[in-house]
């Protein structure tokens, strides 16, 4: 289980766009400033590379934010045996189904997926309550991080689809960064989720302070206003 | 745990090398011509196209012959707990280690390692006894299935790891086919382990038929002689 609150600041922490530095340092940096989430990605990653970042990564955020392992259950399973600070999984819809995941890492783990169809909604509300914690929504706009994405969302795709899935938290991923918290949360945002606005950053801790501070500073919206049925 | 027996036709049913056909009915038809073993490899599926794969595998060999999941130990987890016939996993050096492998999957679960090195066999040893059940051995030959593997071994260089590794059953995999049986048994090998010999087959049950006949025939060293440290 997450609480909401803490999907505010969300790290995707992709391999594939850090350069010059190791994922648990962006991670550790991003962290300092604020990031409340880390997702660690590596999809070009080997099995065993993987579980070394996100062991570092454990190791270096030691439980001050919740730290995700994408796609990979076995990797996050096998950190978890290590005894490591680590919280859970992140799975898209080509992964490993979710009712399958959440059967894997047991109901204390948080289970995030990735969704913006009603139709993946609707095969989602078919399992039992508890499966999924949160929702990764998006993309809000188009992004090179992820080249197969749908069609991007914008704002009002967003909002509809969290008016849609009340009963998740969702995050808004995909093309988003700063001065987007605002809007983000006029849409019934839970959370920012970023890739290239830290990834890419010469100053990662800072960059993730400024999401922090941005999303605090933007109002939040009244559940009534940001969930109304559309 | 597996039998040494059992590994003696052993089918890599690697999802990129096979056309026109799906990997079940590939590995169904090898099973019926006699393998003994069936690897199921998709690095470039997804976890979920991965998972449907093993499934369709375990209905139709329906344990007639001892079925793996490659690398992706989740899957095997998941399709283990959908309550499927799918008897382990095998990983590559640069998968899960071995030992969080087996504290994953359970003392039951078949764990097979590639391994080639005389360094991988001491890292090995450094592991408590029964964490990996049978050691895949290779590249025999070069092959343009896998292009990262290191220089090949012969016939030579396998039978002086296989005279090393004597407490590991050890299965010739890489370049391998028709024709090879009696090396690989002279060698020491516990079976052989194909990939394009049955994949790329118009006749995949004769195929894996020839190879089973052939293994069958060749004469099999008595372990005092193809075991003997060099």
């Amino acid at each position: 289980m997450i609480a909401a609150a803490d999907l505010a600041t969300y790290l995707v922490a992709d391999a594939a766009s850090i350069h010059g530095r190791s994922v648990a340092e962006l991670a550790a940096a991003a962290v300092e400033g604020g990031a409340t989430v880390v997702q660690v990605r590596g999809k070009d990653l080997s099995a065993a590379e993987l579980l070394e970042a996100v062991a570092d990564c454990a190791r270096r955020i030691a439980g001050r934010a919740t730290l995700l392992v994408n796609d990979r259950v076995d990797v996050y399973l096998a950190a978890r045996a290590d005894g490591l600070p680590v919280d859970g999984v992140h799975v898209g819809q080509s992964d490993l189904p979710a009712e399958r995941v959440r059967r894997l890492v047991g109901p204390d783990a948080v289970v995030g997926l990735s969704a913006s169809r009603a139709s993946e909604l609707a095969a989602l509300r078919r399992l039992p309550a508890g499966t999924v914690d949160y929702l990764g929504v998006g993309a809000i706009r188009a992004t090179p991080t992820k080249k197969d994405h749908p069609d991007p969302l914008g704002w009002d795709g967003f909002a509809a689809f969290v008016a849609l899935a009340a009963e998740f938290p969702c995050v808004a991923i995909g093309g988003v960064g700063p001065g987007d918290a605002a809007a983000a949360r006029a849409a019934g945002a839970a959370g920012l989720a970023v890739v290239r606005a830290v990834c890419a950053s010469p100053d990662p801790r800072a960059a993730a302070a400024a999401l922090r501070r941005e999303w605090e500073d933007a109002a939040p919206v009244a559940p009534a206003e940001g969930r109304v049925r559309s």
